[in-house]
């Protein structure tokens, strides 16, 4: 593993350790101020631009939702941009796939993009068969 | 909307239209070739590595995959990385979220990673009402 892909997991693991913290300043400290930051929490329309992406945090962190651990993170880096992508699993809870998009600023990894949804199951009966 | 928030938007309906038309060649041309690619389809684990990546789309396309339409798609840059955000929609199926990741290579738009997944609903049980 490289040096890059060391350190954007290590800001993916930072990420989850705000939000089990529920450290909303942390989650601040850890998105990009400078790139249009987006958003696509599970269940919710996708959200564009920091004011609003930091309020959905807010709302998420300072609210009941359920602690996330994250797994089988794997790091991929494209210049000064990367991102991760892994499963998120909530305590008795389905599943769920996370993609973590990073753009390297003064060397730091900072995030500009989350999308976490449910891993559809094969059994599930609204998707069609193809697509489970 | 800037001209490469415009030529990202194309590239995101070059992916789109090739889903449409089964075209496994047309998908193969809009994925870069010189960063890991990943994938996140609905209702599967994420897959990693170009090959692993184009024998997914071949088992998408060629299989018996619904037809699915874009929507609400917008584009956000960052240097020489940019990634797209819409809603997708299936043939009488549930919506889905789609993030879209592109970098720039010989100014053009390459596709690094695709993730589609469940947009959950307020009264989907599986889903502690947090998060739903």
């Amino acid at each position: 593993m490289s040096a890059d892909e060391i350190a954007v997991l290590e800001a993916n693991d930072a990420f989850y350790d705000a939000f089990h913290r529920r450290d909303v300043a942390a989650m601040d400290a850890l998105w990009a101020t400078d790139v249009p930051v987006t958003c696509v929490h599970p269940g919710w329309d996708p959200i564009r631009g920091r004011d609003e992406v930091m309020a959905s945090w807010q709302r998420v962190l300072l609210g009941d939702a359920p602690d996330v651990r994250a797994s089988r993170a794997s790091a991929h880096v494209a210049g000064d941009a990367a991102w991760v992508v892994c499963r998120e699993q909530i305590p008795n809870g389905p599943p769920l796939a996370a993609t973590n998009l990073f753009v390297r600023r003064d060397g730091a990894w900072k995030m500009c993009h989350h999308h976490a949804g449910l891993v559809a199951r094969p059994d599930d009966e609204r998707l069609p068969a193809a697509l489970a």
